[in-house]
């Protein structure tokens, strides 16, 4: 046993891990990109992480903090080895406050229990990234997670109000308040969001909540083509409606699920947007009636409203037959999250079109219309160099296409390793510098999580 | 003239003063803390803030930028001297989409002219201090100023999505993307929202923007005692509504204007809860119903309800006639923004009530109770010296009775030089620390703001 071992097992006794079959356990998120750590550790508490921090420090060994592993940006995967610290044995929600609207949990708490606990109070917790019932709040923190309720609600940041972290020096330190409102010294709280676990450890959360909209309606609308589908959107924000959610599913998405499609596709309908709206039911019925008399300015080839939540399901139901039907065009998705001003989205979807046409590579489009967020999957055969290689060159043209407009990159999965080769599209020189300086100054050792989003 | 004098004169040409009338004319803000700066500049662009830098790293020379100068905190007062930099020549809507819901502005916009700019399109833009008339949007973003529509809509940092800003070193920085979604690279907009004009110079920024609500109305609900209209906001929390506003009015402020107040106070009325809720028109009037059914458990003294502008705005007149009816108890306010989680509202003004009476020093109160966030005036002499000194007690009382509670020393004012001899009560050394190194990362030769927020 390695000095290094034995110290580990100190603190951590049986919550550890040397053995190679849960370090592969550990190694991997759902980019599958993979690297083996040296271990794997469960702790119990924030002191444990501080310990660790204290024994990684002096061995100059790399922490990597982990939630559910299901990110999109090898954000967890440990790049230099080291030790991966997952947070499933500090799973617990420890007080839901239904006067003073917040949460205070544990990193390890997966999204979809917290929502279901505080649903059943009459309380909400809006952010919904489509793996809700596995990801943990941890990740769904370090990510800045969002989702389709992002129109109306926002995202992760919008709702962390204060965090127990560790730093790398092995220290505690709290940031925020509990309260909406606290102005007392620097935002650290809101720089730590979203810092994709590469500034602290993240021990605790106090989240803010809502009260539950008591009432959702969910309208389907059939357009002829993406574009029309896109004017739909600015359409209904004109008429100053702000649904819960407008999904668009764009033409190629479409066919992706035409055969197997679990609801009818009119003849004619080319693209789609899934709207929720919520609220009072008076309010609902209100929002309705203006979404739809918002879209007949276009040719609208089919409308449907649903409000029970078995109907609603039905119409939801084509959404999710997306992603699985995906792999019937490729074996391979490239799948990024850029995000660009709504008002752009029809020329970057018709670009988008016109790239897939050129080059031949399928190229599937859904997401987050209402965002101007888009979930844009490259479909290659991964064992095909030369497709590899294309997908690649079609990557750098949507994101030169995106920051071009006005976007981002990356509206939700992170940089992690998978953007870490493009963030200088996006970000000045002089803004990676101030960045890395910030990292510096909270990880001087870099031994959190390193060889993320910065290029090195 | 001195080399000094000459170079800012090169750069600013006729835009900048030097004589003491207009030095002295921007030497203080609304607490009235008062330092003559060396000269006044009135920048046009971010390049002349840029060589403004230059010329004071060189001459280690303070520079401190001001908006209107309506701050609580001293944040704008120069205590060193130095430049102080003006942006009432940058007071420019640059645009206002109304698809991608965003304005681009300026710095010395006033707060109330984008707010009429963009009402006018049918978008709402929330954040409303009441220094609304004459506040700029550069010293609410310092701030991250809040008001009371912050219970349903949040406060400016909520609103804030990309920024210009000039470093210390006379580079350009932009911060943050156009979108709502947007997580390349740590988030140094919200970093910089709050961070009182001590990181950077704000020379642009990009503003969410909100459709406009349809529909006001306006409920003033009397209860016979502040503890009573307290426990109304935690029934009203309960009953699942969010309203624009829930303003309370404590028996100390219905006293005040109790003689000359505009509205009809009722006998047996000790405290009010002023209501806004919008929206749709039917959602309000859900909303209405649902706040009229909570406060039903408690012994209401009165409700009314109005809805046209002018009846709403004579409830108002009742929360208007406060402030400058407390001259009439003392000639000196000083005037805070504790920010409690609300459960814990009624035992602090209770307290608050308690140390008035013990010590004889009267102490109005009123505010965002939504929030937890109420403006106590502890009203005294000023001349008084013993009085100044009484004040300062019950001022840490409140200060450490507020932080025992899980409150914040400031909402919304900041800290500044008015608050800094008090942060140590609410953050740790270690807190402060990191803050202090984040200072020194931006502004290593401290002539940025210097001596504001941390102790030196």
């Amino acid at each position: 046993m390695s000095s290094l071992e034995r110290r580990i097992r100190d603190i951590f006794g049986e919550r550890c891990s040397f053995s190679l079959t849960e370090r592969v356990a550990y190694s991997f998120d759902a980019t599958r990109q993979r690297a083996i750590p040296d271990c794997v550790v469960f702790p119990e508490n924030a002191d444990e992480v501080g310990e660790l921090f204290r024994v990684a420090r002096e061995s100059r060994i790399p922490v990597v903090p982990r939630g559910a592993g299901s990110g999109f940006s090898g954000g967890t995967v440990p790049v230099s080895g080291g030790v991966v610290v997952s947070f499933e044995r500090m799973d617990r929600i420890l007080d839901i406050d239904e006067v003073n609207l917040v949460a205070r949990v544990e990193p390890g708490v997966v999204l979809g229990n917290l929502q279901s606990a505080v649903e059943s109070m009459g309380l909400f917790y809006p952010p919904d990234p489509s793996s809700r019932d596995f990801c943990t709040i941890g990740g769904n923190i370090a990510e800045c997670a969002g989702g389709p309720s992002g129109f109306k609600y926002g995202v992760t940041k919008d709702y962390v109000l204060a965090l127990d972290n560790v730093l790398p020096s092995g220290e505690f330190l709290r940031t925020g308040v509990e309260t909406v409102k606290g102005v007392v010294g620097y935002n650290l709280t809101s720089l730590i969001v979203g810092s994709e676990g590469t500034l602290t450890v993240v021990t605790g959360a106090t989240l803010k909540l809502l009260p539950k909209p008591e009432h959702v309606e969910t309208l389907l609308i059939g357009f002829r083509s993406t574009e029309e589908a896109c004017r739909g959107v600015n359409e209904i924000i004109r008429k100053k409606v702000v649904p819960r959610t407008i999904e668009l599913i764009d033409s190629t998405a479409v066919e992706c699920v035409r055969e197997f499609s679990p609801v009818d596709i009119p003849d004619g309908a080319g693209a789609f947007l899934l709207i929720d709206v919520d609220g009072f039911e008076s309010d609902v019925k209100a929002q309705v009636r203006r979404v739809k008399e918002a879209v007949t300015s276009l040719p609208v080839v089919s409308l449907q409203v649903e409000e029970d939540p078995d109907g609603r399901e039905s119409l939801w139901a084509l959404r999710r037959a997306i992603s699985p039907s995906l792999l019937k065009v490729n074996p391979t998705k490239i799948n990024e999250d850029i995000t660009v001003p709504r008002a752009r989205l029809p020329e970057v979807m018709r670009r988008v079109r016109e790239l897939s046409e050129e080059t031949g590579i399928p190229i599937v489009n859904f997401g987050h219309a209402g965002d101007g967020n888009v979930h844009v999957n490259i479909m290659i055969d991964g064992d095909d160099p030369a497709q590899v290689k294309k997908a690649e060159e079609v990557l750098r043209e949507i994101f030169a296409l995106t920051v071009s407009v006005g976007g981002t990159i990356s509206g939700e999965h992170g940089v992690g390793i998978s953007k870490k080769p493009y963030i200088g599209m996006e970000l000045s020189p002089r803004q990676i510098e101030v960045m890395k300086r910030l990292k510096r100054l909270f990880d001087p050792d870099n031994i959190l999580n390193p060889h993320k989003i910065f290029p090195d």
